[in-house]
């Protein structure tokens, strides 16, 4: 297996970020967490805020896409729904980030959307809840919701976003090369077996 | 983590039981594979051969248990259903396992059973159906229905064993530390990342 492209899809909160920061790091290859967010922003017309916030997440809220929006883009959209609009976006982009060579794509489906391509790794981290909890109150801060809540939420949201676009199941063990819990096995030694693999 | 137990599910056919043995000789701890069947054979009063087949798959099909059982089972089960009375002395079997120190333990639902004890590792081994059904063919030889419906039927069989039993979806990668396709990552390597990570 080539193992140059990784993409990390991630629960809320896992420390997935984190991991593919690591493994951009130990592999010397571009990360694209924000700067995929960036990208999609740039090519769709969406502020960077509204496609972090409804790249992953379910489609069929009311977006208010319009207001953020500043090219006129429902035109742009020849008749997509905001989300699906985002959606395509967000797929040309993670084909042209892969066509460019070995880097590390955090999250936005990318596992799907790369899937018939052999030289990838696809990763997922995830970690109990009470591991999670503690590390987005420290990181986030609080609010009003209990961070169990927030936890869930997210969650919800990704997968919802994941079976809608992709028929899959989130977090299935099945669609990925390899899971991994953070909260066991810990942050930095998901990134050692990460880059490891990707390197044999 | 100290990662003295280790648990393996596996999907039917993914080397799940190879992985086993290899990290099983790696760490030089004992396997716990056929040697648990026979164990729960023995304190049940099944042939091993009824336990192989039954112990991990769904309930509710009509058990010829009663001809395979020498001892009057029926007696001994205080009106448990045979899958329910198969499941407990299954259970107690790992625990019992378990209190004797570092293994290896394939399959059973083990990862549930001893969800409660943090000194294991529980690792689930999937992979591609196409690796899987060319390994099947070779090791186990070619029958009436196709490799794919035999790794279905299987897959399907031990899938609503764990859900009946543990409330919980097989293959979820949220059961388990760690989560690996062989057919991408090699079933030599996956050995050596779950027997390293038990020594860390």
């Amino acid at each position: 297996m080539a193992g140059k492209i990784i993409t990390i899809s991630r629960q809320f909160g896992s420390g997935g970020r984190t991991v593919g920061k690591l493994v951009s790091e130990k592999l010397g290859i571009p990360l694209y967490d924000k700067e995929l967010v960036e990208k999609v922003a740039l090519e769709s017309g969406f502020v960077p805020q509204f496609v972090e916030e409804n790249g992953e997440h379910a489609p069929g809220k009311t977006f208010l896409s319009y207001a953020f929006a500043p090219q006129g883009v429902p035109g742009v959209m020849n008749g997509m729904s905001t989300a699906d609009f985002l959606w395509a976006i967000q797929c040309r982009a993670i084909l042209q980030i892969a066509e460019q060579g070995p880097c590390v794509i955090v999250g936005r489906n990318s596992d799907y959307v790369l899937k018939d391509r052999a030289d990838c790794l696809h990763a997922f981290i995830h970690a109990d809840l009470a591991f999670r909890a503690d590390r987005i109150v420290r990181l986030y801060g609080e609010s009003e919701k209990s961070p169990e809540a927030r936890l869930q939420e997210k969650d919800k949201r990704r997968s919802v976003n994941y079976q809608h676009y992709t028929g899959r199941t989130w977090g299935a063990s099945e669609n990925y090369d390899i899971c991994l819990n953070t909260a066991r096995i810990g942050i930095e030694a998901a990134a050692d077996i990460i880059a490891s693999l990707a390197k044999s």
